[in-house]
């Protein structure tokens, strides 16, 4: 055997190609019809990838070795494989084709990992703020429909982090509802409620997807911004945030969630101001903020 | 806001394009031109394999659980990780990458997670059975050169299973060499050594990847083999399997592994052949295997 030439055909100038058929044929008689695409779509697209960057045996060691690292840092409080899925945009990109908003709906962004559920229910124009946590800010506004009517009792979930960087479920310290509840709006579709002006905050860099952010050259930070959540009965529900207009990280907001049409101007008010809300004394802010929501079963939603 | 027209182009029907456009230019200043190319590689056919398959936030949702459950069952003695890549082909695909070999080299084939470091050294002739484990066989050949020359002083690194589908490593009963030894060619270029008959195994399915393989239709089979490392100054090392030409699963091996060159019989002997090595009594089987090694450095790859 040795030395003579191979039996059958030569497969050395084939073979990567040979191997990701066979991989492909192997699922094909799955029986779900969505698990079997699904599963032919991955596998044809990573192998593709490891073809094309033609990816060494170290290099693989080193993929295998980061995927663990991931494992291991995921806990209850943090979940490294969704900061890989928001650093790698694909959040982003399974949101825009979850959500494709026809013009003059609120564009959606992602939820991140900062969502607590059951949110305190407050009143309307009650504050969210349990603790200093920077400039009071007036967030009003209302929720309507895609022709321009309110939407009464509609909810809207917040929450958002202060001057210290942190959401409450990030800080031990902190109250547990602090910077954030839920509201409902009223007969004529308005919601406010008291905040403060967020922050810019870096995304959880210890771990291996600092690591690759500062190997690539990119940085962790976010620009400052509040969260939404909005349902009502009739409507998909909608995930965005209001971001600060003025903020740094708009350009390159490391979960590359930034959309033109989320950008609101938080508008400084003086202490002597006629609307100053009565938990505020001295500088405050405010900031209007229209949402717009699709009525469920996306007759109107464009396909993309 | 409301209901009008949105300022600058409608970004509804472009959107996940020029998020996958913003991504892949994040990683633009990246300095290292390796890490550049392999990450945006990477963001390329992410995004690929989510927009052309067009993964729903429920489908996303599942598999980042499954990435976890992942992460949680590897640990220093089971690694779900290499499992995926094995299961999903990419290994083979990856091996395939890193060893094209030229026509009459011996092809290479996975490691598998099985190895263990530092097996004992044993003399030509040698016994790797510690403990009864099925039917004795004499493997026995030559290493040689593409020109057919024998190496000298070559090393060959093996281990297998037996009857009991275990691999020493995976059997707290089993002595911890069983199944297992370094050899050296003589100056023929020759070894032998005695081992057992493989059986076919699963490869191990109480994790995501037996939910995988389970939900597709697959099964978690490894056709009978035995494993080695050649390696000898001068070639590159050869990590290979000789697979039992008899053995089920051939054709639908759970890791892609099997390649026609490595296919060998087992050929049964009896116990009055003259050839019987002295450590067996009852039946035993004979396997021949000549090993092709490939000079270091590479002149004579083909560039797949």
């Amino acid at each position: 055997m040795a030395g003579g030439p191979r039996e059958g055909r030569s497969l050395s100038l084939v073979r990567p190609k040979e191997i990701s058929e066979t991989v492909l044929a192997s699922f094909q008689s799955c029986e779900d019809d969505r698990l079997r695409e699904l599963i032919q779509a991955l596998a044809r697209h990573l192998h593709a990838f490891v073809m094309e960057a033609r990816i060494t045996e170290h290099e693989w060691e080193q993929a295998i070795r980061v995927l663990t690292e991931t494992g291991q840092i995921t806990d209850e409080r943090r979940q490294e494989f969704v900061l890989w899925s928001d650093a790698m945009g694909v959040s982003m990109l399974v949101d825009a084709l979850a959500h494709p908003k026809p013009a003059g709906a609120t564009e959606s962004t992602v939820r991140g990992p900062f969502w607590v559920p059951d949110s305190p229910r407050r009143e309307y124009g009650e504050s969210i703020i349990e603790q200093d946590s920077g400039t009071p800010t007036w967030f009003y506004g209302r929720v309507l429909d895609t022709a321009g009517q309110p939407i009464a009792g509609a909810e809207l979930d917040v929450w958002q982090n202060g001057e210290d960087r942190l959401y409450a479920v990030q800080d031990p310290e902190a109250p547990e509802e602090h910077l954030r509840g839920r509201f409902l709006t009223r007969d004529d579709g308005s919601y406010g409620f008291l905040g403060v002006r967020p922050t810019p905050y870096p995304i959880p860099d210890d771990g291996p997807v600092g690591r690759m952010l500062r190997a690539t050259g990119r940085h962790p930070w976010r620009p400052a911004h509040i969260h939404m959540i909005v349902s009502a009965s009739g409507y998909e529900p909608l995930t965005t945030h209001v971001f600060d207009a003025r903020s740094a990280y708009l350009d390159s907001d490391a979960v590359f969630a930034v959309k033109r049409s989320l950008l609101r101007d938080f508008v400084p008010r003086s202490p002597e101001d006629p609307d100053r809300p009565a938990a505020v004394s001295g500088e405050w802010y405010s900031v209007e903020n229209d949402l717009v929501l699709v009525a469920a079963g996306g007759a109107d939603r464009p396909r993309i």
